[in-house]
């Protein structure tokens, strides 16, 4: 079996899984996510993911059934199940189940838990990739990981019909985050990225890529930056769980970056044995 | 049977109904969905509704597999299936089922059909209500009736545990509209209602509490208004598929409105006739 599918203790192949049509999810997007790439069967960062997630949920008044150590304890179980590879572990949970009403419901049902596991790799940081800026139209609580990502599953669109493997949302001026990353610039030695605050979300990447320029000695700003800034930088640079830091060479079609190789190779270096020693087998 | 569930032609009882785990609208919320009231077996406005459907479908590429008629039809055959009575009516497409990617599928599946119907009913106009306001979060295509609909829930609730029936949002000083209604002021006897711009869903209910302006000699102001200008006015009016114009007696607590009962009275005999002719048995 290669794709996995849980819900609430169920499991079995992806494709052949079926939820209540009277979940949350379904009809309200009323429910929170999170995902991690594995190796070796090692989920990487996952205790980071893990407290996002817990942190998510509580922001919008979901307590899970489950403890940390209990959630992470299953995505383990699930994973060994599957034939040894590289795979994108995802999870979901959700409000409960009942009959759509607006307001939590009266039955107080418990929360549902979804896992969806399917192959996938961190890609290697030496590619290049293309980006296309879309006007960020979003709700203004992105600190927050939502399933409602249909204006993340439009701008991806857009992107890809494109050529651009990634949307870069800017609200007016200011460059928030890509539809499924966040993103930074490098610039006269100066790692810059959009502050945590409503706009973005707090990559786990992202917090990684600071804590590398740390470790490198690269200072760090972190402070909104416009798209005439990320156009004219010397690297822009996206981070996701399975995009470490990818340097940009195109945007909306324009060349760019390229213009920090060294510190970029030096990042690069950090980032990729930090991710081979965490996930040894 | 009371409560039906219908899912690309499968239907039975709501709460047996299953779906794929893998459709969109399971973890993107990638889908659109419209809903109406019935009595005697007649869905009230139901052209109107399945028109703002295929529009809302249409703005974010979904390309129905069935045309309006027929949509109508299965809509109607499902109803009679139901004993006797009045039913909330609720239907969503979305995006085919395929393993989660950000992007349109490249397999292009079809759109998946869902419906639900439970009882419910066309509230009488002589009761009044309690609102309570929030902070308009919402992203910035609220003209798309989206299955998005996490900040509605949330504002629902906190509206629910104020004690009101529902929560009016604003972005800063403007109203824009509630978390599942419409809003609109009476004030020295002109209909004010906020223009039909990306801030707000065109509600059916909303464009015929117009009409009935129209026909009553009652002057229609399309501008935006304030929540002080809320607060103050003659009589502040929701309205939505189940609630056609009920007038707020309470918002945050506060006695808000009484004082235009003689005009109010028009349009809820207006309303009120209008939804009973179409809905004869």
């Amino acid at each position: 079996m290669q794709q996995l599918g849980y819900y609430n203790g169920s499991f079995g192949p992806l494709e052949d899984m079926t939820v209540p049509m009277n979940d949350r999810g379904c009809y309200f997007g009323d429910g929170v996510y999170d995902a991690a790439y594995s190796r070796n069967h090692v989920i990487f960062t996952l205790n980071e993911h893990v407290d996002r997630f817990f942190r998510s949920a509580e922001m919008i008044g979901i307590r899970l059934r489950q403890t940390k150590e209990e959630l992470k304890a299953i995505l383990n179980d699930m994973l060994r199940r599957l034939e040894p590879g590289e795979y994108f572990v995802y999870w979901q949970v959700t409000r409960g189940t009942a009959v759509r009403v607006h307001a939590f419901p009266e039955s107080d049902p418990p929360p549902n838990l979804w896992i969806m596991i399917k192959p996938g790799a961190v890609l290697p940081l030496d590619m290049k990739v293309k980006l296309r800026t879309v006007e960020d139209t979003r709700h203004l609580r992105c600190n927050i990981k939502t399933l409602n990502l249909l204006p993340n599953v439009l701008a991806s669109e857009a992107a890809a019909r494109a050529g651009a493997s990634e949307a870069i949302f800017h609200r007016g001026d200011r460059v928030t985050e890509g539809a499924r990353s966040n993103v930074h610039i490098l610039r006269d030695g100066v790692f810059r990225t959009a502050p945590a605050d409503n706009f973005i979300l707090p990559g786990v990447a992202r917090a990684h890529l600071i804590k590398a320029c740390g470790a490198l000695g690269i200072p760090v700003d972190e402070s909104p930056f416009t798209v005439d800034g990320m156009m004219a930088a010397d690297e822009i640079l996206i981070s996701s769980a399975g995009s470490l830091g990818h340097a940009a060479e195109e945007i909306d079609g324009l060349s760019v970056g390229g213009k920090a190789p060294e510190l970029l190779e030096k990042l690069h270096k950090y980032l990729w044995n930090e991710f081979l020693e965490e996930t040894k087998s």
